[in-house]
């Protein structure tokens, strides 16, 4: 029999910490802390599995979960010496949700549950605080009725609302004990007419209610986007904590905060939090009343700080990571409500890992494991130009936050959460501001540039979803006055509209009026020291698409070790080094492909040599030492002609043809799928005189090179190759010209020829090819779109439905940015095993987008490639990636087998 | 050591005839009718391997050959009694090419070696007769000049008229010795003067000179095409025959002939061929004068007659088929040149193999074997109506010819095979008109409806290439005078221009005027008795692919058992029972297409339900018993909807909307690659009211058969599936509806749902895909365009250079066509294997083009599918193909086994 309920209290539990994926983040977090002797209130945790059976029985509770809670619920009333319900002594439970994967404000919470019209006035003289009691009930009331029966929030606070009218008085805190109890009442009338029932008085029956409150959150939609945007997928399901309650309301001895073991934003070794006297745990996270610093806690309550500082670090050094914990002081006596590893910003995580491997707390490698692929590209997020006009920049200041996500982001203001996606729908840059934000907001947040919220802390909701995201954020801008009607707000005396133009500075916490220039962020030194080791651990060689020398030089900057692709065809359009001069090589090239005879082509070619060999000598040099993977001409001829009438007639001018060739031409070349046509290595095998000039541009710019004591490692790379015999014709054509200007130069030039396997015949018969082919490079966007038969130009009619998880939810994510490895890595599989036996030192590398892709370094690397390509800034993410997989594959060899490899 | 060389001669020969591939077919025929005793001039023959070493080696000999050479020649000297350019008693040999396929006229012989200006006159002493000696010299100087050193034909031929006009002659056969003389004089200075070196006296010289001259022929323009044309590959080169020389050309008593021992259009059992009289063996096939019958020569030369049909039996029991021969009389005395299997019309084909079956000389498994998949393709070619009017009929018959090859042909009269091709290309139907046809004029020949030729016998070059192919071919037809210079010919007192229409009964040797109407042909009973046969022998089913009713009675016609492919959307185009009610259905259609809302959608699917109806019930009841694959909607949708903004007006109105609605909606859909958009089950993904629509059609339709006792067996399949979640919601959509129609109808109907194999993806996922599939069918036209990358629409541009031997030849043939199996065929047998893993009873078809075509229906008979589907004319290709693979593995299985198996 499965068990579903795992108990915790009094120093012992039955759950573990590393039981995350059974018992959630929190049930796993309290069942640790119990076990390692921390003040943690006792209580239970119905498993995710349960969540799981939930959800696959048609809503239906497993077997055997109602008896285990009741007997759970026994042990728990044994310990507090409470009853569920008592009038008495009765004992109250918050029933909170909790998954493997932390999903801030995204799934349900009740509190004070077992409250009732009799076990109300238990507690009133339990505390001698009737208020407290009533205020307490009327919560519980307003939770029960919003989160499990589903009634609207807005309504109940209306009535809150109407109350406080009534008596007179603005805040919660006025509100005498009459006022609850006629809330209450007020309350229940309004669930009975909306319900057709009496509010349920039953601790069991509101027990099973918010049970089933907190599994249904789960689908909830804002749940489900959450996950979404997070790509969170492969868990089983939310648990369910019930824990007793304790009190941070129950005057200014109590209190709740929320707290990191480091500065989650810049990574400094400094106890770091949020504390609300007299105030519920909610209210922290709300962000609706702007808390104290820890530093001021420390002073008003020096024993119960001293003790958190204690906590603080046996958690620090219990779980090897910066943690951000959850505690409530109840009458002076400190409870820990939660722990979990701590968000952080992308500069925190690098600074937090080498800070901790210096403190001997961890390794190195578990260092470059902690560091988040997204990390790295957030680290490289804009900030507002540092050399910008000081004076200037105070002119535009609107207003000061707190910096709760550095970085800058640039937009337009608009006011919800809606707006912001229709907004950014349409191609404009937006950045919310909100009083505050709730999870319903998060699609809004995703798409924005940035979120700028008028409360709250950095522990808030809007600050903690952005921290996850590392957008720029900045919150507690207590300056602004938000009119969510009037579509404006109003800061420093300027009114800001929705559409106007503002800039955030989330490193400062500040906020402009107007589009400030933006510039590249300095590193953090932590930056490079954690590179450094993930160089060190890997195995896989990163290499960047590059098809300019400035290109080639901004990735070695980057890191990377070589070009992995080099497109020639871009070298057609433009002329990097002198853009005025693009005009040159674009006619040659029209010219050639208007050309009807292979003397006028070869002739159009011969003006386009100059060009090409000049740009293969920037990036030879700027590839020193490194190899150049160049590949020769791909795109389908009818891209490089104009198909407007007006432009076909400026061209025909030029060229002194008729505006008739030129339509005729294009229309010729027009194709119903040109992704499956005349393209690729098909257009050598037509026009062979293609290939000769760009094989000489590429030897005589080595030679050249050369002669210059640069050196250069040219790998000529024919794209879209499907058979070893064309391959052949390809690779003699090549070799021809090459070893004709090798001799011509008296040199010795080592090139290699090889091939990318783009097409799912060239994977399926990469034994034979590799006769020929000397390297293989996976060109897995086009082997992606053949292999599924997806066009990546049309696939966005439908294939958003393919990977949405509320529609068919088929793919896990899209493949175009993550290797489909069950298909196309079955392929590339094949083919590197095929490969390899025909040629056992064949060089294989990946040049698709993939190979900036975390999770396809990750496959590449259990593929035993010798390369990855990926486009110059994500140079670094491919390193990370590869020298995580390197470290996994370690800890993986050091496991137990449990199984033959089911590989293939 | 290797062996080149290969003697034969009196009785015994160190070749054997079923060493074509090693002597190729002439040099196997000689050394078996040596070896079993016939009259066969001795000789020796250099073997295709010494050909394939010299194109292998820079057009080199092997080492050895030459040794080998001389050593056979000194055999066949001492045999014969001759020496090569002996003054007195010289040798004179023929030098014949001979690969092993035949290739009629493609390749170079060399008649007469050995004669030089000394060894003439030992000719000339030995025959007594200076005339036929100074002949043979001359016609061995111009084939010498022609074909060895490459001389203009054209140049001689001028040498040899201005000589006879110098004499005041006309034919050849007037005149005299000196006149050969004068024109041998003549020809060498040609010679000289042309080459700048002397003719060859020395007979080695000339021997090797006509040795490199066949080998070189291999390579000849002509000769690439017609391997091209014939799709032979794989062959190694040709063999070069040596052989002495013996005359058709020595008198009356002397002549030369061609016969077959059955005849080859009919395959009746009769004697059958031509015969010159005083000729050299070459002008029979010339078809330059027409020959005389055989039984005429039966009459005139009884005795050597009779010898002949004594051969004729040996030959036919020697080799159980029927044969095709050449032989020369020589002063009385009989040799066999040659003998060769024959080739056959495709009603003879049918009609001998039966025979020979009946005759107890072959096997019914042989006779299966014989019949050729084209012969069965032929033998559909149209006939004129037998019920034409016959008085019109004879008023425009034109002329009376030889009917050499059956069936009819109309088209516009050329007079080159030049113009036969360009014609073709911009796609007219042409009927090619020539005096004779030379192995020049194939690829017009290829090309064109039928083939007229005014001169020539059924063994002319005309007759036997226009057999090979079944082409409609009438020679001998020498009523026409035909103009080549003004375009135009005369016959019957009417001018014929280039361009007029004519019409070929090539069955009856008429040529008519005008177009006249053609119909189906009356089968030969033979044909219903090898299909039974067949049938016996097969394993593999045969199914069709239909749309209609119509189509599907045509099918079983044609033995189909069962449906594999209903493309259901054909039905939204057309109404095939009611054609001019097609519109209703097209406007339903696109209504849906143009609707906004899931509603409206439904609204005009309902409107579709009934046609679709309607056409299951047609097609259930025509395949009664049979089972029926239908197809769901596949195409993308703009597939759909008008292009032109005239027909988007009337649409439009028709639906009472406005034509930017409709034209928004057509560029909506507007996709860069359609082949890889959204279609087939994406759109069921996207719409599943589509799929619920289809679904309903079918299973109404058959519980509707069902209850009129007809018996049904439905299988829906999906099309463009790649994943088993995607299939899975797909089977569920299916089931759903289907199980509530069958529950509410209480009746009780199986029926199968199942998947295309058209994407790699599908191919590689089959293993989990075949969880739900219940079988599979291999879409190979779109699993040939995704796994090869290669649009079929576009393919046009670069395709053939792909397939031509003479530019890249990197597929041996148009993988739309017949398999890829290399490539394609490598994932469909992955797919099998995976799929039968985990379901073993899996059923799988094919339904592209491919289940048509007999070299694909061989792979899949090996690949263990339960059928092919083909469409309805190619059903009984497909039936004798099964047959011949279920034969061929039969045969395979009985050898003993070389290796381990290759396959993977």
């Amino acid at each position: 029999m499965k068990k579903w309920v795992y108990f915790f209290g009094v120093g012992k539990a039955e759950g573990r910490g590393d039981w995350k994926d059974l018992l959630g983040g929190k049930g796993a977090g309290l069942a640790e802390m119990t076990r390692i002797g921390l003040p943690v209130p006792a209580g239970f945790t119905i498993s995710t599995e349960a969540c799981d059976h939930f959800y696959k029985n048609g809503r239906k509770h497993p077997p055997g979960m109602r008896q285990e809670v009741t007997k759970a619920l026994t042990r728990l009333e044994r310990i507090t010496g409470k009853k569920l319900g008592d009038p008495q002594n009765p004992l109250l439970v918050s029933v909170r949700s909790g998954s493997a994967r932390s999903m801030p404000g995204m799934m349900e919470t009740i509190l004070n549950l077992g409250l009732n019209d009799r076990s109300v006035q238990g507690i009133a003289g339990s505390t001698g605080n009737e208020r407290f009691a009533y205020d307490a009930y009327r919560r519980f009331v307003q939770m029960y009725s919003t989160v499990v029966t589903g009634l609207p929030k807005e309504h109940l606070e209306e009535r809150l609302r109407a109350m406080k009218q009534r008596l007179g008085v603005k805040e919660d805190t006025q509100v005498s004990a009459v006022g609850w109890k006629d809330l209450i009442r007020d309350y229940k009338e309004y669930f009975q007419e909306k319900t057709g029932a009496a509010f349920p008085e039953d601790p069991q029956e509101q027990l099973w209610g918010a049970i089933g409150a907190v599994f249904g959150s789960w689908m909830a939609e804002k749940a489900v986007t959450y996950r979404r945007v997070e790509k969170i997928t492969g868990l089983l399901g939310t648990a369910v904590n019930v824990v007793q309650m304790v009190f941070g309301n129950t005057g200014d001895n109590s209190g709740t905060g929320v707290c990191f073991t480091r500065d989650p934003s810049s990574g400094e070794k400094i106890f770091y939090g949020d504390y609300l006297v007299n105030a519920q745990g909610e209210d922290v996270v709300a962000g609706i009343r702007t808390p104290m610093h820890l530093e001021e806690m420390a002073k008003r309550m020096p024993r119960v700080y001293a003790q958190l500082e204690k906590v603080r670090a046996k958690l620090e050094r219990h779980y090897r990571d910066m943690q951000d914990m959850e505690f409530t002081v109840e009458d002076g006596k400190l409870y820990m409500l939660q722990t979990r590893t701590g968000k952080r910003t992308p500069a925190a995580a690098f600074c937090m890992a080498a800070d901790m491997v210096r403190e001997k707390l961890i390794g190195k490698e578990d260092a470059v494991q902690r560091i988040q692929p997204a990390d790295i590209e957030r680290l490289f997020y804009p900030v507002i130009k540092a050399n910008a006009d000081t004076d200037g920049l105070a002119k535009k200041l609107l207003a000061r936050g707190i910096n709760a996500v550095p970085g800058a982001a640039v937009g337009k203001v608009v006011f919800s959460a809606q707006s912001a996606e229709e907004w950014t729908e349409r191609g404009e840059k937006v950045i919310l501001v909100r009083r505050e934000t709730s999870p319903e907001d998060v699609g809004g947040m995703a798409v924005a540039q940035g979120i700028l919220t008028a409360t709250g802390g950095k522990t808030s909701h809007a600050a903690v979803v952005a921290r996850g995201w590392g957008k720029c954020c900045v919150v507690g801008c207590d300056a602004l006055d938000i009119d969510y009607n009037a579509h404006q707000m109003q800061a420093g005396g300027r009114v800001i509209r929705e559409g106007d133009w503002i800039t955030l500075d989330g490193s400062e916490g500040l906020v402009y009026q107007g589009q400030l220039p933006l510039g590249n962020p300095t590193l953090p030194p932590a930056y490079a020291t954690l590179m450094k080791w993930a160089d060190e651990l890997r195995r896989l060689r990163v290499r960047t698409n590059a098809d300019t020398p400035q290109d080639a030089r901004k990735a070695r900057e980057m890191g990377a070790e070589g070009i992995g692709l080099c497109r020639t065809e871009h070298m057609f359009f433009t002329d990097f080094e002198q853009p005025e001069k693009s005009h040159e090589r674009q006619l040659a090239i029209q010219e050639m492909i208007l050309a009807e005879t292979r003397e006028a082509r070869e002739k159009a070619l011969a003006k386009l040599l100059p060009f090409q060999r000049r740009d293969f000598i920037g990036i030879f040099k700027a590839m020193d030492g490194y190899p150049v993977t160049i590949r020769l001409l791909d795109p389908p001829l009818h891209e490089f002609l104009p198909h407007e009438r007006e432009k076909q007639e400026e061209l025909a001018k030029k060229l002194g043809i008729t505006v008739e060739h030129v339509a005729r031409r294009v229309e010729q070349l027009h194709e119903a799928n040109p992704m499956l046509g005349h393209r690729g290595c098909r257009l050598a095998i037509t026009y062979p005189e293609i290939l000769e000039m760009q094989v000489r541009a590429i030897i005589e710019a080595a030679i050249e090179c050369q002669r210059e004591k640069v050196k250069v490692i040219p790998e000529i790379m024919h794209p879209l190759t499907l058979d070893e015999k064309e391959m052949r014709i390809l690779e003699q054509g090549t070799r021809r010209v090459a070893e004709e200007l090798i001799a011509k130069a008296k040199v010795k030039l080592p090139y290699a020829v090889g091939t990318m396997i783009e097409l799912p015949r060239a994977a399926l018969l990469a034994g034979s090819i590799a006769k020929v082919a000397e390297f293989f490079s996976f060109g897995t966007n086009d082997l992606t779109q053949t292999t599924m038969g997806l066009s990546r130009d049309d696939a966005g009619r439908f294939l958003p439905d393919y990977v949405d998880e509320k529609k068919a939810g088929i793919f896990a994510s899209d493949p175009f940015q993550s290797l489909d490895t069950a298909g196309v890595g079955l392929l590339m599989r094949w083919a590197v095993k095929e490969g390899r036996a025909t040629r056992p030192n064949l060089k294989v590398g990946i040049c698709g987008e993939h190979g900036g892709d975390p999770e396809s370094v990750k496959f590449c690397h259990e593929l035993g490639l010798n390369y990855v390509s990926a486009s110059p800034f994500r140079v670094p993410i491919a390193r990370l990636a590869a020298a995580q997989a390197a470290i996994q594959e370690k800890l993986e060899a050091k496991k137990p087998k449990k199984k033959a490899n089911g590989k293939r």
